[in-house]
Order: structure tokens, then C-alpha cells, then sequence
């Protein structure tokens, strides 16, 4: 087929611009997501092609790496669990070393169960009213927080610690307030405006926390 | 363009995983689901090639033949009748022998509204406390099966009966219980303990079910 | 690659009827509507090539033209602003002349808060129980028009107005009644029983409103 | 408990202003809607009481009375069938006198599927670009009205007609264009400009479909 | 307040019947159910009085006793777990014996994450098109069962195992297949015939699963 | 009636819990919240006693008083305007003095769409990979806001400024990050280490943002 067909055809065609995606209610059974090679456009694997291992994960048998707070996260959403893809749900696995802070974050587009498989956790979230909802929670407990809401654990116990959180959305998204809003290039006359911080407080602040 | 710079593009546009629809709030008037010739994936066709026979659907004026419990369905959903997609509706015609049996199943992703179009239909369904609502509807009668419960139909009149059933999704599915549990290849020591039957009596139920 | 591998690619792979789109639930941060040169297919802007401007628009600065009524209208969806697809909302700048009308119409697929910029407007829409609540609003009014109901508005000052209007979804349509009623096509007879009008006065509507 | 304790506690309760509904997602099997005698208050239903009854509807088995467009409709939302509440689906029996007409009207809040039960009728929708899809449709064929656009149907057979319209929605809503826009008390200059009328001709319109 | 006045409100009053609920998006941070002891309707919780215990649950600490089928599950819906109300999400523990078999059953209103806490277990799901996706998932292995879709587990490991199940439905609902068909009162004959079986062995299943 | 009897009723009619509400799809024209006064439970407005006032809002006429951070805001959400309810919009006025900063802050239920109606404003958000998208907008131009995204604006212009936001949710919720981060009452340990500040750096940041 030559270029010019080709050009002409994708002018007729594209009339509509088209959302990808919303979680509410899938159309089918199921749809994993698919590469296709040919043109390059996402699309649901052939279900002649499907098997077992499109449903299943064994990625979060152990924990990650501890990053600076103590923390590690395996976040599994579709983009790694092709399966979740049109299901609504995806989790997370989470470890704190002794101490580790799972720092203030919130995901913009789900609800989290989070449920503690070892360990006691500090953990919260805060509402609209910034009235905070905390509490040590201890292994086979489960604490919930609320779609959007900025939340926080700290390991308060003397051995590593381990959650499996699970959320509503095949996508949640996660935004770390530190990074989001020191690491992210913000100006800084308006930082220093928000937190009441000085030019060198918000630089420090900035150095931490701006990729190098 | 060469098959590399494809590749290219494809890996620079592959980022999201994606999800393919929802039944909720259509973007657009419709989108007649279009068959891509030019790349192989799914679209919406040309609003221009458009026509009143997309919206239109002739294919369950007659009843089809007849299964082993007496029983024809024809579903009619957006695979068949492509006006429908991002409508989020569809429907069903069946038809009943005197004495066929609409097997019990489940629709897992939507609700049934089943108008009896001819005779006397002996139809219920099962809540998630294991409790029955059935009773014989009959021609000009409504009967509504809750989203992803269990529903059965018998024709218990003297002459052949019919049902259009209508349902809140483009494509509710279908899962018919016998079939489902005996016809799929579900591990025979699970089945024999979870109906507390014996080997053989599973492999009665197998033979009859499973493809031949 | 050859075009017999890429029909046959394409049989393979096309299963499932696809419905493009709902506005509720975004699955990832946004999707930049993006033509694909290579498939002819939509897709999401590959993030690195996102910018501020995507999530920016500066088309309704100023008034259009106005029409027959004295009345002109920007839609802006996401058909012309990319950075709105999966987020769900859309907006209208509208101008009023003196004496202008935005005549009855209705939006198929959203809700609108109207917020009165300049002016003084007669504004108003009709429920489903042929009850119209209406009434005039001024620069800084806010009036709220129900998903679907037809509503209408005139300037009734003694200047130009304009409003904002905000929808929740990002394309909620626009069916203008006169012209939707007479200048569709709509059969004559079937238009005559319809408001009782003879075929004469059916005739002078049509011919006002049928494209020329 | 004292009217001043009541009071009070109703003061204490009433934060937060509340959202009566939604269509999609049922939470429970089935809600059948409850006046509590004792609150005056909505409610679903206590479970011991509900029956079979409450999923049945049998008040559609015959046509009502024509109107003066020979027409004559029986909806059947969440209001009139209390079993439907919160499950997302409602439907209506339309019958039509020879040259019978379903004025143009809307649904603004769901989509249907028409089914021809008997006749011949003329049938279909205008999209928001004022193009109309309309054929003649006939027993046993479906035709699909997209959620919130204007649609019309006129008996154009030798005998009655009937339909049975399904819709993804309790309560869909219904706007009859005449009667919405000159029954419902517009300003007469607004209907003027908007349909190039003078007043003489929308005092006549008005006559016929303002109520007396 | 008198008893005619309450009657004569509520006759006012209650013209809408009304859906109690839908999963998806939330309209407040959280609404802790609540049961207004004035009105005896349900309500959400005075935020006043909402404390960090409405948001965690310690119920499922400890595996429940085993079922005939040595099989355990306590699951955590807003029915138990208040605190879930309007997040759209709920859980379930399970625990099986060696052996014990989780029976074939599905979850009208829910996809479910199932994350292997302890042990070894054949676990699957059928599709629309009777095809069974099952394999052995392991401890720190997750498999998601699509929304609605029959599923099913079995210990096949030495000792004991168990899952965590998470749901994006706050309540999802149980549908299991055995009761649901031979112990819910389904007339006899038409098990017969959906089932291929005799009256004899209709009457053992049904003396199985009917409450005695 | 008698306590006694309420109290029975009340205990046989609270089977089920509820979920207040979701943005999505209205189930009738509208439901202006309203508060029984006999039984102190929200309701829907009767429809006789609705207005056209019920649809309509003059309080975001004029801005309030500027803020520490010389920002003056107005939410309008389904709170304060009962005629937004259920019908998934609510929006805001905001006012910048010269300098004026709308501190870093997420809607937890919405995206934004924010016109401004005066000035220039340095504005932005950002994504969760930590990217900002920032850029000076000016009268008469549109940004949108993510759904659930941190976004923050400033007015860099000579003159006061303000914008008008726009939500795709009857109740967006509002969370200012230096109040829910340093005012909420986190535990301060966990503070240190999820910013990398000492202790006087955080009870110099808690002193501001805590209540006094």
C-alpha cells in the first residue's frame, strides 16, 4: 500500500479523537494489553494467544531495594501486569526496614486497602479538613485510604515491615508530595510563598529532592 | 516508510497500556466500530460512510433451531451489530420448544430486562443469599434478573414461547453454569469435592459437557 | 513487511468489538490525542513530547461572529483541545449581541454551569415535565443546566454578553432544536402531526433551516 | 425522643449534601425502593419482604389510549417498577394508530433499542450535524437511538403499530420537542428569533401546546 | 410533631424513587455508614464523631473454621467494615485446609486480586467461552478472576494455605455455584434438563445444598 | 407511633449500607439536597417547591479577602449551591493579589478546567513522574488541572487577578499540601525523614501551618 494511500486514508479516518480508557466496567471478558508489531498501536492480545500466565504475577515475591527513607515499593499496575488491563484493580507491595517511611503521598485515581503482612506501621491519611487519621497498625490488619487523599507509613516496630496494598484503578498513579513539590522544578519564589520558607531553606529543600 | 522507522515509532508510542472501553458515557453520537484495513486495529468509521442500516438490526425476526434442552438464543451484541458499540446496551432473542429450558447462567456484566414475547415462561433467578425469586411469566411480561446473578427459564406452556431480553452493557456475556463448571476442564478433584460426587458422577457430567 | 501477513495479522488480531471511550475515570495522568502518520490510528502523544502548551488553550480570547440570531459560539472540546481527551470536561465561550439568542438546544452527553461574564441574560431550561425555570442573570451569576434538558438563553441588556459554559464531559454535543427539527430531513407528514402545522408553514421552517 | 433532641440531632447529622443516585455500578443484589411510614424517607426494601412479585411487571400486556398524533406510550422506569431501582435499566411500550407519530423527542439521560413488536414505522434520529438516519423498520427488527439525541417514529403500515424501547437507565427522562419548547412557557421573543417566526405563529403553537 | 403531619410530609416528599448507591467516584472524602437512631434511616456518620478505627479492621487476623469442604472465608465488605462505604473497594480472607477446596463461584459486581498469603493452590477461572485459565499459584503469587466470572481454588500444597482477595466493589456479592443452583429451590425439572441428570440425583445434590 | 416500635422498625428496615452517592450519571433531572425536617435525613427537594433560584448562584459576584499568601478563594460545590447535586459540577472563584500565591494543592474527585477571567498568573501541575508543566496564562485563556494532580498558581502580573475553575465533580474536595503536610499533626519523625529537615525545620513549618 503506497504512503499517499496511506496519509489519505488516516485523514479520512481520523475524525473523532478518541479517550483511551476509563476503569469502570469492562466490555469483555478481558483484554490484554497487546504491542501490535505491525502498526504500532496498543490493542487486545488475539484470545487465541491468551494463556494462565496473562492472569497471574510473580513479581512481588520479595522485597525490593530500601531507598533512602527505608522504603521499598513494587508497584503493579497494568502497564507491568498486562491482565489488569480493562479490570479496575491493581496493588502494590510495600517494605520498610526498621524506621523506613513510606513518605507522604497520595494516588490520584484510587481508593488503597492497604494490608499488613508483618510488621507495626504507623499509618494515616489526612482528609479535606486537614484533620489527621492515624494509628499503629499491627501484621493481618488493614487500614483504608480514601481515593486521593495524601497518606504516610513509618515502621514503628523493631523488625522489617511489609505491606500488600490494592487499589481500585488498573493505573492509580503516585505522587510523592517531597518530590512532587521540591523535586519537580516548581518556582521557588512561589515555594517559598506557600511554606513560609526563606530562599535557602527551599534550596535545600530543592537540592534533595531535584534529580542530579 | 521502512519497516525500522516503524519499529522505531512503535517503541517511542508505545508508553501506556490501555484500556479498551467501558460501557458508561459514550464520547461521541456513536462509533460505529470500523475494521482498520490499512493497520489492522479497531476505530470508528468515517462519520461520512455512515448510514441509517448501522443503527438498524434485522437478524432476529425468526427463531434459530432448537438445542438439546429445546432452546434457541440469539445475542445480539456489539460484535454483531457494530451500531451499538460505546452505546452501552444489547439484547437477546430466545425462543423455547414447549418444555426447553434456558439453562441457568449469568450475564457477568450487566442487568436483564426479559420481555415474554409468547407463552408461558417459568423464570427466575438466585440472590447471593442462595434464595430463589421465580414464577410463570407470561406474554406482555417483564421480568428483570439482577447484574451477574444466576437466571433459568423453562417453558412450561402448550405452545412454543419467546423472550426478548434487553441489557445494560454492549456486551454482556454469557456463562451458562453447566458448561461452565462440567464443560470447561475444571480439575475433577475440585469438582467432586465442591458437589460432593463421586468420580464417576463428575465423569458423567464431563462426558455430557465437555466439547466433543 | 507484506500486505497478505498484515490482512492476515489483522484477522487475527481483530476479536473484539472495541468501544472507544467513556468520560468517567482517567487510567493514567492525561492522553494528549495524537494522529499516528505511520497506522493512521489515535493514540496518546508519546510523554516526552508533551508540553505546557497541550494542557493550554488561548482560541477564546476574543468573540467570533456573530450569527442570524446575534449570537456566536466556541466549542471547545477535545476535537480542538487534545490535552482534554480522558479528563472529562469541556468548556463553550458564547456572545451575545443585543437583542441575541442562543436558541433552544440540548447537550446529549453533560451537565453546564454557565457563568455569566458580561451582561445581563435571559437564561433558562425546560425539565422533563414541560416546566421551564428561568429567569435573568447577571456578570457574576452562575446558572446550572441539567444533563440532556433543553435550555436557551437572550440577552436581554443593553449591551454585549458573553458567558463561559462548563461541561463534565469532554465532548457533550449540541443538538440545536430548530435545526435539528426542521433542517435534518426529518419527513414532512411526520413534522405536521408533530406541531399540528400545515404543510405550508412546515415548508417556510424547512426552508430557513435546511442546509441550501 | 423529645422533637428538640430531634432536632438537634438533625442539625449534628446533615453535613454533608448527599447525592440521591447514580446508574451504573449496582451495591447490592437488588434495592426495591421503600416509603418507611416511619421516617417518610426512601429506602430499599427489607430483604424478608421482598418476593418475586417485586421483579415482575405486568402492566404493559395492552396498548393505553391514543393521543391526538394517534399515539400512545407507557414508560416503565425505577417509579412506576420499583424492582428496576439501581439496576440501571428501564423500558416502555409505544403503540401507534395508523399514521400514528412518536413526536420528536429525547432522552437525555440513556440510550434505547427500539423493538418493532407489530407494523411497519417509519423511524430514526438526527446526530448533532443535524443528519438524520431514518427508515421504515418492521416487526422484528431493532433500531438503536444514541443516548441524548432527538428521535421520531410515524406508523406508516396498513395497521397499528407497537414497539418495546429498552433503555441503560432507571429513569431515563423524556423531552417532547413540541410540547418542551411552546408548552412550556419560553419567552415568545426568544422562540421568535429562534425560529424565525413572528408572533402570530408562535401564538398558535403556543395555543396548541401550552396546557389549558 | 404529629403522626398525620409526618404522613402528610412523607406523601409530599417522596416523589423520586431513588437508587441507594454505585461504586465509582466518591462525593466526600469518606461516609462512615451509620444507622440514625431518630429516623432509623442510613446516614452517613457525623464527621465529628469519625475516628481512625472506622478506617482499619482487625478481623482477619485468624484463619475462621473450616467448612465441609475444608475451606474458610470471612469476608470484609461495608457491611462489616463501615468504614468502606462509598470507596468502592472490600476484601476477603480465605484459608484452606490441605485439600480444602474453595467452590466454583463468581462475584457479580467485582474483579478480584488474589494474593497467596501461605501454601500452594490450583486456582482459576472460566471464560464467556468455557475455557478454563488454572494453574498453581504459590505464596507472594497473585492472579486477578475478571468481574463476574466463575472462579475456584484448592489447596494442592502439604499444609495449610491461604489468600488475601481484594475486590473493587464495596460489595462485591457471592455467587456459589453448587448452592446456588441445587439449594436455592430451582424447580427440579428444569435441573433435569439443564443438568442431563435424573430425578434421583437432582434429589442427592439437592438433600446436599437445600437448608435443612 | 412508639419508641419501641421505631426502634424495631428501624432494626428490621437497616439491612443493607449505603453508599451516598457518586458523580456519575444523574437518575432524574435534578435533586435540589434538602433536609426533612421531620426526620432529619437529606432528601430530595420536592419537585413542586423548586425554583429557578435553586438553579442559579450569585455569590462568586465579588472576591473575599485575600489570604496570608494574598490569594482569596470561593468554592461553589453542591454544599453551598444544593442545585449541583447529583448533577457531577461545582467550581470556584479565585482572587490573586499582586504576588498572590494559590499554594500547591490537589482535588481529590476532579479535573480542573481554570479560565482567567483577570491578569497573568504563573500556573501549572504536576505529573506523577514528577515533571512540571508550568507557564504564565493570561485573561482569556484556559489550563487544565488532571484529575487528582498537585497544580499552583501565582500571580506574576502588575494588577490583581483571578480565575474561574471549573469541576468535573458536585464536591472536588480541596487539599492544600503545606496545611495536610505540616498542619495535620503527622507525627514529626516521619516529617524529618520524608523531607530530609531537622526538627526545628519542622517545628518552625508545623507552627505555621498547625491551627492556633
Amino acid at each position: 500500500m503506497s504512503q499517499k494511500l496511506k496519509i489519505l486514508l488516516f485523514l479520512t479516518l481520523f475524525h473523532t479523537h478518541v479517550a483511551f480508557a476509563s476503569d469502570p466496567d469492562p466490555l469483555q471478558d478481558f483484554c490484554i494489553a497487546f504491542k501490535d508489531s505491525a502498526s504500532g498501536n496498543p490493542s487486545c492480545k488475539n484470545s487465541s494467544a491468551v494463556t494462565v500466565e496473562d492472569f497471574t504475577f510473580s513479581g512481588i515475591k520479595f522485597p525490593g531495594n530500601y531507598s533512602q527513607t527505608g522504603f521499598s515499593a513494587t508497584p503493579v499496575n497494568s502497564n507491568v501486569f498486562p491482565g489488569l488491563n480493562t479490570l479496575g484493580m491493581s496493588f502494590v507491595r510495600a517494605d520498610f526496614d526498621v524506621g523506613g517511611v513510606n513518605v507522604p503521598h497520595s494516588h490520584p485515581r484510587a481508593t488503597e486497602t492497604a494490608f499488613v503482612m508483618e510488621g507495626r506501621i504507623y499509618s494515616g491519611f489526612v482528609d479535606t479538613n486537614n484533620r489527621v487519621y492515624a494509628k499503629v497498625v499491627e501484621k493481618g490488619e488493614v487500614m483504608v485510604f480514601p481515593r486521593g487523599l495524601v497518606h504516610f507509613q513509618m515502621n514503628v516496630g523493631d523488625t522489617a515491615a511489609s505491606i500488600l496494598g490494592s487499589f481500585n484503578s488498573q493505573n492509580p498513579g503516585l505522587q510523592k508530595i517531597p518530590a512532587a513539590i521540591f523535586g519537580s522544578g516548581i518556582e521557588e519564589a512561589l515555594l517559598e510563598k506557600a511554606f513560609g520558607l526563606n530562599a535557602k531553606e527551599i534550596a535545600k529543600l530543592r537540592k534533595r529532592f531535584l534529580p542530579h
